[in-house]
């Protein structure tokens, strides 16, 4: 069943733009390596459901990211279709903005984070030394007029640090936006967020410069707040959502449960809510059921499970 | 970790009072039948973690309900305690009326339906119909100052009729709640409503002369919006919500999937937002834990997976 199609909900926008992270960011955290033929289908069977914004791997060395280690015969597989200003790579260093380059890519994101241990951990730098890092990479594309997204980790909590203060995400924020990033993307990598934090964290970047026009959000369902919040946040007058086709991305059932936010669950409220997304939830939820067969375990996504039963 | 303590967000109540409603709608829509005992058990573990209303059992007859067949033994395992304003039962009828009174319950709840197809199939009555059912209970029990709560449910979606008409919805809480019912649980029982959608309806009812002051809550996270809609009612004024521990209530691994929101994911969320519930979420997941052992399977909740393990 469906519910009933109505205008725009106050306080909502007309439109969002789902940013599907599911090719890169939900098979990147998934045990099971899936071969390059079947990330190719998985992302023309999103296109077919009416993804449009889709980030497609990363250019991260294989040594790091096994998941990854296929990020050119991906793009190959996908053709011209794989390298417009809507299908982004994650681009590390500049040795990947190289390897981007090469294929002709025209959107990039680069992956930085807001605290200092895991700035250490995922970057082996210190959150001062990562901007000297992304420096070049993003003038380089920004100088070949390709389309860059900063993402800041840990925007919310840090495992390690506990609770993140506002001020200190957004001077990260500031500093990757001044390099000349097109989009922020706030991601709160480990789920702990709640709706007021969201805002308060959305009011100061506002206050320095960053309006919500060009800021997405991402949030993991860790503590099952990731709709909750991107519902906040769409309110505040964000319009870009991240979202993994069928929640991909680390196992819901283990304690390190770090799911991303479900697209389906996303298209279901914001279906309901008369917010225009342009993807067929019956589509999408196809597209989700065959994936998890590939994977071998079922759909996290509480819409997939609730209409195709897993 | 926790997310760090703040004054209430904008637009939430600085107080919310959660409605148990695990040991009730929650064991009755669990395949095991648990043993009085541990039902007992398992409200006092609720109580000693901070939850101030909950709903102890059901009078149904146990040939309709098997789950719900020992109301008298949890009582009499709950003794004075178990019978106070904040401990309502449900009672489906006159007969189960006398066997409350006889327990000397102060409070109890009605439970409707806001469709034709699920009051027949639930009531094996129609709409209409149920009025008459429900009028002897609600007077009786108004008579004697007891607290009396309306359900309604199927207010959002009906797996029969598909999408509910607002309307609907409030022509039939304006007739239970004129009998003199002193709360309204609005139930979306098939989980498939959506935050505009709530809106509308909370709308609807002020127009009517009800008020969010006598209205509760429930959602079911079928589609995974039960913490967005919850959200929703909140900045809308409403200041109870039904929830239940671990998520209890159907299996949420099966297409049928119907568990109520989990107390512990909404506790997570009003916590981080700043709004009192009164609950040690510490304890209440140990309970919750304690409780998926007596069922012999993982808890739903996102918040105990993420804090426990499941």
């Amino acid at each position: 069943m469906r519910t009933p199609q109505v205008e725009p909900a106050a306080g909502l926008p007309a439109e969002v733009t789902i940013y599907e992270v599911g090719p890169r960011d939900g098979l990147q955290n998934e045990q099971t390596v899936v071969p390059a033929a079947t990330k190719v289908e998985f992302i023309r069977r999103l296109e077919a459901a009416g993804l449009q914004t889709i980030e497609t791997t990363s250019f991260v060395p294989a040594r790091w990211v096994p998941q990854m280690g296929d990020a050119e015969e991906v793009l190959a597989g996908l053709g011209a279709d794989g390298v417009g200003r809507r299908r982004p790579a994650l681009v590390p260093n500049e040795r990947g903005l190289d390897r981007a380059e090469e294929l002709g890519l025209q959107a990039i994101a680069i992956f930085g984070s807001a605290t200092e241990t895991f700035a250490r951990k995922n970057l082996n730098r210190s959150v001062t030394e990562q901007y000297a890092m992304f420096e070049p990479v993003v003038k380089r594309a920004k100088a070949d007029d390709r389309w860059v997204r900063a993402y800041v980790s840990m925007c919310f909590g840090d495992p390690w640090e506990g609770p993140v203060p506002v001020e200190q995400v957004v001077d990260v924020a500031e500093r990757l936006m001044g390099l000349g990033c097109d989009e922020l993307s706030l991601g709160d990598t480990i789920g702990v967020g709640t709706t007021g934090h969201v805002h308060r964290l959305l009011e100061a970047l506002d206050r320095r410069g960053i309006g919500t026009d060009r800021i997405a959000v991402h949030f993991h369902d860790t503590y099952g707040q990731a709709l909750a919040n991107t519902m906040a946040a769409l309110r505040d007058g964000v319009s870009v959502v991240d979202a993994s086709t069928g929640g991909l991305g680390g196992c819901p059932y283990a304690k390190s449960a770090t799911g991303n936010l479900a697209t389906e669950d996303l298209v279901w409220a914001l279906t309901g809510a008369g917010v225009r997304t342009g993807v067929d939830l019956d589509q999408l939820v196809e597209t989700s059921v065959w994936m998890a067969q590939q994977l071998g375990r079922p759909s996290p996504s509480n819409v997939v499970r609730a209409l195709a039963g897993g």
